[in-house]
C-alpha cells in the first residue's frame, strides 16, 4: 500500500495491529466492465447526470490515488488506463494484489447482498486474513419465506405465517451459532423511527400473513422489522444497524441514529451490543449515543471511503464525543477490492493525521495515541465480537503487514 | 480584487474561467445610509441587540477585509470611514469598482426581491459580464394575482380563480422563454416538507379562490406552492430551491433539504434539474442528495459569504459527498455590490486553499484540481443552465480578470 | 494554568479580561473515590462498558493534560497517580489550586443540581472571583411543591394547586431579586418542541393538580414547563435554556435548538434575553438563531470541555454565523474543579488558535481579534447579565491572572 501523506505525528502505520474490518462485503468474482466498475464508486443506483461521471467524486479520486501503484501504474492515472491494466491482470490477480495491501487481518463479511461475490473465507484468503460472517436479518427473512413457500406446496399462495415465524426463529438461532453478528437495514426499509418494544406474537403473525400473501418480496413491514431486531437481540450477538447515508432507497433524515434512542433504551438491559454503522452526516449524534449508553458502539464505515481527504476531519468529528473504546473501523467495501484499499488507506492516513496532530500539540501523550490507535484499528472490534487472542496471533502471522 | 490569503497550493485564481454567479440579486441604485448598509450584512430583518452591531459578524469583517482597498482605503478600516468614502464616490462609481473586481462573467439574477435594485443587464454591465434572469415563482404568482384583480373590475373582491390559474400558467410559460431558471422560496412560505405530487386541478382552484378572496397577499398556501413547483418543473428549466438558513421568516429545521427527498424522487423522470441553494447547516445533506440523484445539484451561495474565513472548511464539507460535476458557485449577493466582492473572493480563497491543500498532500493531482476548479467556478453552471460556449467566449473578452 | 499550545497568532491569554463563566455548578466538598471521580468525566449516568473507562474520552485526556501540573505531577500521568496525589492534598487544597488557575473572575452558578456541592460564593472564593446565582426553574418548582405539601398538613395528599401556583409565582419573583438568571432544563423533561405561548391559568391549575396528586416528583408536564418559562420570562432576567447533548435522560434530536424557533418568536417582544446553552451538535443552528433574533444568545458550555483538542474547530463552527456580540463563555463545570480548569484552558486555547489563525491569514485585523476575544471571554456576559463595570474592576483586582 502506498504510504499515507506525511504528517507531523508518529507513523501509526508502523505500530498498528492488523486491522479488523468489522463490516464489509464480498467482491466481484468476475471482471466488471467500465460502467459496472464506476457504479460501485457511488451509493447512487442510477446513471450519472449527463456530462458527469462517478469517477469525479472523492471515492473515484481516492481509487485513482491509492490503487494504480499496486497494479504498477502511476497514482492518479486516467480511469481508462487503470481499467485496461486491471483487465490485463484479471480479477484474481487484481484481488490478490489489492487485498494483500490493506493490512486487514480479519474480515467480518455481511453476506446479505446480491451478486456473484466472494464469501467471507474467500475474501479473507485473498487478503491473507481470516473471514467471519455477519448475517443480514432482512435477507434471512426473505430467504426463509422463499424456502417456506417452496416447501409448502400450496400452489404459490405463500407459506403459513406460524410455520414461517417458527422457521425464522430457528434460522436466527442457527445463524447465531456461526455468525459473529447480525445486521439490520431497517433504515432502508422503513427508517429508524421504529417503536422500541418487540411486537406481540399476534401482531407478528398478522404482519407475516399479509407479507407472505403479497409474495414475500422486499421486507418493509415495521412490525416484522422490529420482530427481526428482537430475535437478533435475544441471541446476544452484536447487532449492526445501518444509519446515515446510503443508496437513494433511503430517506436520509429517517436514518439519523438519534431516532434509535428509544430502541437503545429498551435494549440497555439485554447484554447485547448495538453497533451504529456509517452514521454520516449524523456521526456526532452516533458518537453521543456511544458516549452515554454502554452497549452502543459507532463505526466509521462507508463514511471515510466516500470523503477522501476529508476522512481526517470526519474521523476527528467522530472522536469528539465517542469514547475511545467505542469506535470501530470498517471499510464497508462492496464489489471492488479497490474499496478495501481505499477504506483502509484512508483510515490509516486519517488516524495518523488526527492522533499525530493531537500528540504534536501536546493535547495527547504519544503513549495514549498509540494505545487509542490500536483500540480503533482492532482491539475494540475484538472485544465486541469476541474474536479472541488466538485469532489475533494467527492474523499477525498471516497478515504480511503485521509487525 | 485583493489577493486571497497565500496558501501552499497552486493559485487557482490565475487559471479559473470567469465565474458564473448562478444565483444573485440586484444592488441598490442609490446610496444607503449607515443603518441600511448594515442591515444588508445580516439575514436578520431586525435591529441588532443593544450593544452590538451587524458589522461584528463574519460578513461585516469580510466586507472590511476585501472592499476598502478597492475604494483606496486600507483593509479593515473602520465602518464609518468606509461608508464616508463610499458616499464620496457615489453609488455608480462604487458599483463599478466593486463589481469590476469580482471576476464574475455571468450574473443569473433573481428578480423577485423588492427595492430599487439594478436589473440583470444593469448589474452585469457594471461588472463587465452578461446578465440573465431567474424568475421567482411566488413573486410571479403574487404579481399575476394583483394584475388579475386590477383587470377584473370586481370592486376588490379578487380575481376569478380559473382566470387566475390560466393566467399563472401562461405567465410561467412566458417566463420560461426568456428566463434561464425558476426559483422557489417555499422554504420561507411553508417549509420544505411539501407533498411531492402536483396538486389536482380542483384543489388548486379551491386554494386559489381562498387566497384571492383573502387579498392575494404573501403566498403561503402549500397547494399553491406545490402547483407553482409543478408548473415550473413542466417547463424543463432548472428549478432553484431555497434550502437552509435565511431570514427569520424561515424555520431552520423546516428548511433541511433532506425534507425534499420525496419531491426529488417524484421529479426524477421529468428531465428538469433541481438546484438546492445555500443548504447550510444542512449542506452535507444537500451534497448527499446531489450524489445519489442525477438531476439534483447543490450551491454554496449565501453560505460562503456569511462564514468568512470558515468558507474554506464549509466548501470542503460540501465536497465530501457532492460529485464534482454537481456543485455550483453563487454569491446570493443582494443590495450591496460589496456582497459580490465578498462572495467571489471567499469562493476563490476557499477553492485555492481546499484544492491546493489536497494537491499538496498528494490526495489529488494538480490536473484534477484545476479541472474541478473550473467545473465549480463556471462549467457546471454552464451545463445546467445551457449558457453555451458562445457566452463563455464573450465573457472571457469582457471580463477583465479572465485570462 | 499550563500554557495553551503555541499558535501563530497573538497570545490572547495575555490580554484577555478575567473570564465570566456564565453557567457552571458547584464542586464536591469532599474527596470523591475513583469511580465517582470518573463518573463526572462523562454525561453518562451509567458504568462504562466492560473493558472501557470514562478516562478514555476527550474529557479524561484533557483532565490528564491540564491538571496534573497544577498538583506538581507531569501532564498525562496515569489516572491512579493523579487521584492519589489529589487525596494527598485533600479537597480544599485541590480546589484552591485548580480554581485559582482558571483565570475566571465571575462564576454564575446554577444551584439546582443535587450533591454536597459548594455554593456560588464558596466556589468563587476558592478561585478568587465573585459568585452569582442562576436559579433552575424545575428545581424551584419541585422545592415549592415539597414545601407546600409539608405545610399543607393534608396527610400526604399534596398541596392545593392554587396555593401552589401562587407560591410558585412568588418564588420566581423572589428569586429574580437576587439571581442573575433563570435556567430551564425542559430539554431533559419534555424536549424543546414546546408550544410557545404561556398556558392559560386553568390549564396550569389542572396540570398542577395532577402533578401534585401524583407526588410532585420529577417535573415533566409540558404545561407546567411552559408556565415556568413564562414566569421566568416575565421577570426580565435572562433565561438560560439547555439545548443539545447532555445525560441520557435526554433525547438528542428533541434538544435541537431549532425546535425553539416558535418560542423565540413568541418572546421577541418581551425584553428578556434567551441564552442557548451547549447546543452541540446543533451549535450551527443555535448560532443561526443568535444571528437573526436580537434577544437570542448562544454558549460554548459543555461542548468545549467534552471535545478536547477539537474545541478549536467547534468554537470556529460557532463563529460562522454567531454575531461576535452574541456568543458567551462557560465551563458548565460540575462536581470536579478539574472541569473548571479544562473548560477555561480549552476555551483560551481554542480562542487563541481560532482568532490567531484568522489574524495570521489577514482575514481579521489584530485589533478586531483582541476586541472579539474580550467580548466572548467576558464582555458579552457582562452586558447580558448586567454585571456592571464595578464588578469588572473588583474581579481584576481579585483574580490573580488579570492584568
Amino acid at each position: 500500500m502506498p504510504a499515507p501523506a506525511p504528517g507531523n505525528g508518529p507513523r501509526f502505520d508502523d505500530v498498528l495491529p492488523p486491522l479488523v474490518d468489522h463490516h464489509c462485503h464480498g467482491v466481484l468474482r468476475h471482471e466488471p466492465d467500465a460502467a459496472t466498475f464506476a457504479s460501485y464508486l457511488t451509493e447512487s443506483d442510477r446513471s450519472p447526470a449527463a456530462g458527469t461521471t462517478h469517477f469525479d467524486t472523492q471515492t473515484g479520486f481516492a481509487v485513482r490515488r491509492w490503487c494504480p501503484p499496486l497494479l504498477d501504474l502511476p497514482a492518479h492515472c486516467p480511469p481508462e488506463r487503470y481499467l485496461a491494466r486491471r483487465r490485463e491482470l484479471g480479477p484474481d490477480e487484481t484481488r490478490r494484489r489489492l487485498l494483500g495491501a490493506t493490512g486487514i487481518g480479519a474480515y467480518l463479511v455481511d453476506t446479505g447482498l446480491p451478486g456473484d461475490l466472494t464469501g467471507p473465507d474467500e475474501t479473507a484468503a485473498a487478503g491473507g486474513g481470516t473471514g467471519h460472517e455477519v448475517v443480514r436479518l432482512e435477507t434471512l427473512a426473505e430467504r426463509t419465506a422463499a424456502a417456506a413457500a417452496e416447501g409448502g406446496g400450496d400452489g404459490g399462495a405463500g407459506a403459513d405465517p406460524e410455520e414461517f415465524t417458527d422457521a425464522l426463529a430457528r434460522a436466527v438461532q442457527e445463524a447465531a451459532r456461526t455468525a459473529v453478528a447480525f445486521k439490520t437495514v431497517a433504515a432502508y426499509r422503513h427508517g429508524l423511527a421504529l417503536a422500541p418494544e418487540p411486537p406481540a406474537a399476534g401482531a407478528v403473525h398478522t404482519a407475516a400473513r399479509a407479507w407472505l400473501a403479497a409474495g414475500a418480496g422486499r421486507l418493509t413491514d415495521p412490525v416484522l422489522l422490529r420482530h427481526l431486531v428482537a430475535l437478533a437481540v435475544a441471541t446476544g450477538r452484536p447487532l449492526q444497524i445501518h444509519t446515515g447515508f446510503g443508496d437513494p432507497d433511503l430517506r436520509l433524515d429517517h436514518a439519523d441514529p438519534a431516532l434509535l434512542t428509544d430502541l437503545v433504551r429498551a435494549t440497555a438491559g439485554t447484554g447485547t451490543d448495538l453497533v451504529l454503522l456509517h452514521c454520516y452526516p449524523y456521526h456526532r449524534q452516533a458518537a453521543y449515543l456511544a458516549s452515554v449508553f454502554p452497549h452502543v458502539y459507532a463505526d466509521v464505515g462507508l463514511t471515510l471511503t466516500h470523503t477522501g481527504p476529508r476522512a481526517t476531519t470526519v474521523l476527528a468529528e467522530f472522536l469528539e464525543l465517542a469514547p475511545f473504546g467505542k469506535l470501530l473501523f470498517s471499510t464497508d467495501a462492496y464489489g471492488l477490492p479497490e474499496l478495501y484499499v481505499v477504506g483502509s488507506a484512508l483510515f490509516r492516513t486519517a488516524l495518523t493525521e488526527v492522533l499525530g496532530g493531537w500528540t504534536a500539540s501536546g493535547a495527547w501523550s504519544a503513549d495514549d495515541a498509540h494505545r487509542v490507535g490500536a483500540l480503533l484499528a482492532a482491539e475494540n472490534a475484538r472485544r465486541v465480537y469476541g474474536l479472541g487472542a488466538a485469532g489475533r496471533k494467527r492474523e499477525r502471522e498471516r497478515c504480511p503487514r503485521s509487525r
